[in-house]
């Protein structure tokens, strides 16, 4: 027991990484899109490797984090949040964070979303370092796999042309028919066995049919819709009678505790929530009106791995479900989801993952699904390793950028192509 | 990294322990109480300890428990929970603990309590094999001392005649005058900044002037009374409305979550329980009513030291504070209850601890209050070493009871003294 578990040193480097044009409410992703990957080095040399959002805005508070490690312990992740980490409410405040489709922001969540990658390279840094998977640290594992579900989008076959981007195999989806086709060609490569529609894009008239043509071509599979709040209560309610014999839940139909709770008190279909329930402090007032029958988690923005497992247990406490979020995110992202998914007994749902959708990694194996499933890595840590050359190349594009590409702007893509389009009033229909 | 963390061995040792005659509504404390100590070795010879209640229901599924963990690892206590323990529920569902005062008994609470002493002693022995603080596994500790509060309580000067016990040196306590000596001492053995006085013994108009004489006695020190649910509602208003200027808050004035609520509805004074909310599915009605501000955790009943934090996590998300709750332990459950709580953030209540009352200990060094502070150890796993040879004794005790100590009843015991006496029905008063 002669380790040396104290920070050394931090590593930030933000990356961009390709993107294909996956349509959402609000607009349509860039061709790429910021990331930032952070290493926590130990005196004695050893790496922890962390992932979040790389926009400037957080960025800027991670920078201002990582000089202040040096000399600490990598065991001390619950004293990491008591860093009084200086973030410029002004950016953030009341705003609808329109990149990341994840509720209003503030100034905590942004905080959290920046402490989380380095709590996640904290911990891969104490499993490498203690020669355990992080699940152990976090109590272990109660599961061998964790189970995803296919993320489906509208989406167009190519960027815009004239924008520089890179190409992608998936073709379009802009009808039924190629929302089943995409689901099929997902389902064969990875095995998924429930689909997640990612809504709020057209009619809904047209993206009921797109459920219903999924409930035809995959009898029996767990099916979810989620317009990001794109819809009133009145319209909810109607997608909820029409979908309700085949939806495992609707995610976020309209936007707000108060709305959700409308539209829960009226229909018994589960609703799911990565938008009105966001932070610990808005769990209170969506329990207590019922307003919520299932929580997305996400480590980013919740604030890391511990905090995951916190959530899960208010849920749980509740009896309200717990399954997890996804924004664009790359492979140590989606070990430390696995990690921490592996070790929540009430995880009843299959988790959202864009990572089928990202042809770039950052890691020298990429993650594979096997019939849906992420086997839980046993190995120390995270179980994944950097593939440094990769990292530099995707950094090399982030630093190339003339800076419209270093924060996500989902409607400023959308303008590309339509140069009138404007991010939608709510409730959008 | 060569460690064989495998569990190789479990030793159950139940034990009595010498006991004041403290009394509380139900009764008085026999002189002897039973506790089981829990030692889980490693197939590397490591040996992690853990305490819990040792009444005979608690024996029974220890010993179920202790023949099915060898072969699995130490570092998987998630996993202890998923155990399939059968528990004699008729001899618990819907009874009252009467020993414990701790609300209404079920199998999962004694589930829970046995397999504490288990995730403890794996715990323990998780941090002694790897070099670490029980904290740091738990995410790492946020503060150097954890404060504990005076436990006053009205007593005997001794046991009734006739009744084999061991002597204390701390004098009847019956009446105001006695209880403000008591703390005095208390105080000035160990520091303490808070009283809490254990009440339900003597009608509220000798306990409220308790209360004052040690308002009085203390001024600005805070104070909480604790009748175990002897009060009725409104007396446990009159109560409040004449206490309310000094008083914390008041613990558990009467029984269950609809008259506390009332309580709460109608008072200012904060109220705590241990006896409302023992159970995660205790917590959705009190918390939405609003029946309790702070609850008073017991790493034993609630399952182990990550279930406090996850009983934390869930308090702090409504806004209900959190403290911790005791009932008669030795000091491998105070270094279990130091460490968990050196790392919740939002502890903002000193925790009881009967510690103070226990003559004995199963430790080659007793803990230590200063200031009424716990300092949190460092030391590898809880920071403790068992005494071998006390333990031998404390459990030929056990081994040479003819059985009535070996089940708490402080109803009995009190017959010793008042042969009439009965489990008072509530509401007392």
């Amino acid at each position: 027991m002669t380790r040396d578990l104290t920070i050394a040193e931090v590593r930030l480097t933000p990356i961009l990484v390709a993107d294909a044009p996956l349509l959402n409410t609000q607009g349509v992703h860039q061709p790429y899109t910021p990331r930032l990957i952070v290493e926590i080095v130990t005196a004695d040399g050893i790496t922890g490797v962390g992932e979040t959002y790389g926009d400037t805005k957080y960025l800027e508070p991670a920078r201002a984090l990582a000089e202040r490690l040096t000399g600490r312990s990598v065991m001390d992740v619950n004293g990491l949040f008591g860093i009084d980490l200086a973030v410029d409410a002004s950016r953030v405040e009341g705003r609808t964070d329109a990149g990341g489709l994840r509720g209003v922001q503030s100034a905590g969540k942004l905080r959290l979303s920046v402490l989380s990658a380095f709590e996640v390279a904290c911990l891969d840094a104490q499993g490498r370092a203690l020669g355990l998977p992080v699940h152990a640290l976090l109590g272990g594992k109660v599961r061998d796999a964790v189970e995803y579900s296919a993320y489906l989008f509208y989406k167009w076959a190519a960027h815009p042309a004239g924008v520089p981007a890179e190409p992608d195999e998936w073709g379009a989806a802009l009808d039924p028919a190629g929302v089943v086709e995409q689901a099929r060609r997902l389902r064969q490569r990875h095995g998924f066995g429930s689909f997640k529609l990612k809504g709020g894009v057209f009619p809904p008239d047209e993206e009921i049919a797109a459920v219903r043509a999924l409930a035809e071509a995959f009898p029996g599979h767990p099916l979810r819709l989620d317009p990001n709040g794109a819809w009133s209560v009145a319209t909810s309610l109607k997608v909820a009678k029409e979908l309700g014999d085949v939806l495992e839940y609707l995610e976020d139909p309209t936007l707000g505790t108060p709305a959700m709770a409308e539209v829960s008190a009226a229909t018994d279909v589960p609703l799911a929530t990565n938008m009105c329930v966001t932070t610990f402090g808005e769990i209170k007032e969506a329990f207590t009106r019922d307003a919520v029958q299932v929580v997305l988690s996400d480590h980013h923005y919740w604030g890391g791995l511990r905090n995951t497992q916190r959530l899960a247990a208010v849920c749980a406490a509740f009896g309200v479900g717990v399954s997890m979020h996804s924004n664009t995110h790359l492979g140590i992202s989606l070990a430390a989801m696995t990690q921490v998914a592996a070790t929540v007994p009430g995880l009843h749902h299959a988790c959202d993952s864009h990572y089928p959708w990202q042809p770039e990694d950052v890691l020298t194996e990429r993650a594979v699904f096997v019939d849906g499933r992420v086997a839980v890595s046993d190995a120390p840590g995270l179980g994944v390793e950097l593939d440094r050359d990769e990292l530099a190349r995707l950094h090399r594009r982030w630093a190339e950028d003339d800076g419209w590409l270093r924060d996500r702007d989902d409607a400023a893509a959308m303008r590309t192509a339509e140069p009138h389009w404007r991010t939608p009033v709510m409730p959008r229909w």
